[in-house]
């Protein structure tokens, strides 16, 4: 029996009610990560998709976008940078803010970790409303990086997200998706 | 010309003057991410190290120690489980606390993120005082985890934790090490 892997992928994820606030399903890729098939099967997910595309860079969010893409860096022989929560990064910086539900967030890059003209992909574990990514993104572009596109393993697209990245002219790829109702 | 691997990563470590304080050299490893032959060429020291090993899972402490955890987890075909900080993991956990300078921290696993009796190689980017690897090694432990070893790219062997790890009978492996005089 020939699996579906982004199928596969999707029934291994568990669903944790009421986390991390009431009323919402909070998308465990923990057990995921935990199975070497599983985890096999995700990373290839991303190896094939993007093996073609002449990128010259993978830049992963803090921190479940660590995971898939120093693996994905690795694999396709690039360099990993790392897109991180304000305060973590030692060398000089540039920092993008966006609003959360409560209050901001700032994610920063180091200044030298893209050149100018770089294909980069930018990853993380998940699309919610799509703030993060389009912060990281902005930083990317003002480091003179190009952009290809941004993947993640989940998309909640009824947090819209993935659309708002799409609606500025960026391709988005994820894995699967996840509506709320969905158990 | 054949490179020295490890000599090879620690001269692409940049040391970044007084960070996070005054009169500490950070050991600043992204730029040996970013560079697609040096990440190889660090990952592959891990890989070449474990891979005759006999390892049921990888365990990577959060978040740098995801970088170089997961891509060992993949190359290895095996599982890997996140050691987070307080509040990050959403599905049951453990928790163990350690000292920090001033007042504590907390790092915890997903209760079923080990079965009784697997083999598991802990790794983390920098071993400092040892107190981070010292408090997973414990996590592991009360899972039923067989704790192989404790790796990191960076000792700083004059702050004892490598020591200190290893007098507690846990083998402890490191890319490279530094004394806060070297530059």
């Amino acid at each position: 029996m020939r699996i579906d892997p982004a199928a596969y992928v999707r029934q291994t994820i568990r669903n944790v009610p009421d986390w991390p606030k009431p009323g919402v399903t909070f998308r465990d890729i923990t057990p995921v990560l935990q199975d070497p098939r599983s985890f096999r099967v995700l990373i290839d997910l991303f190896v094939y998709r993007y093996m073609g595309q002449k990128l010259d860079l993978i830049a992963g969010v803090d921190a479940r976008g660590f995971i898939v893409g120093s693996v994905l860096a690795y694999e396709l022989n690039l360099g990993f940078v790392p897109v991180r929560k304000q305060g973590k990064l030692p060398f000089k910086t540039v920092a993008e803010e966006y609003s959360l539900e409560y209050g901001n967030a700032t994610v920063e890059m180091h200044m030298d970790s893209v050149r100018p003209g770089q294909r980069v992909l930018l990853i993380d574990d998940l699309i919610a409303t799509g703030g993060t990514l389009m912060a990281a993104t902005r930083l990317l572009q003002r480091l003179g990086a190009n952009v290809i596109e941004a993947a993640a393993i989940i998309d909640l697209p009824e947090l819209g997200g993935s659309q708002t990245i799409e609606a500025t002219g960026l391709p988005v790829y994820t894995v699967c998706s996840f509506n709320e109702s969905d158990r």
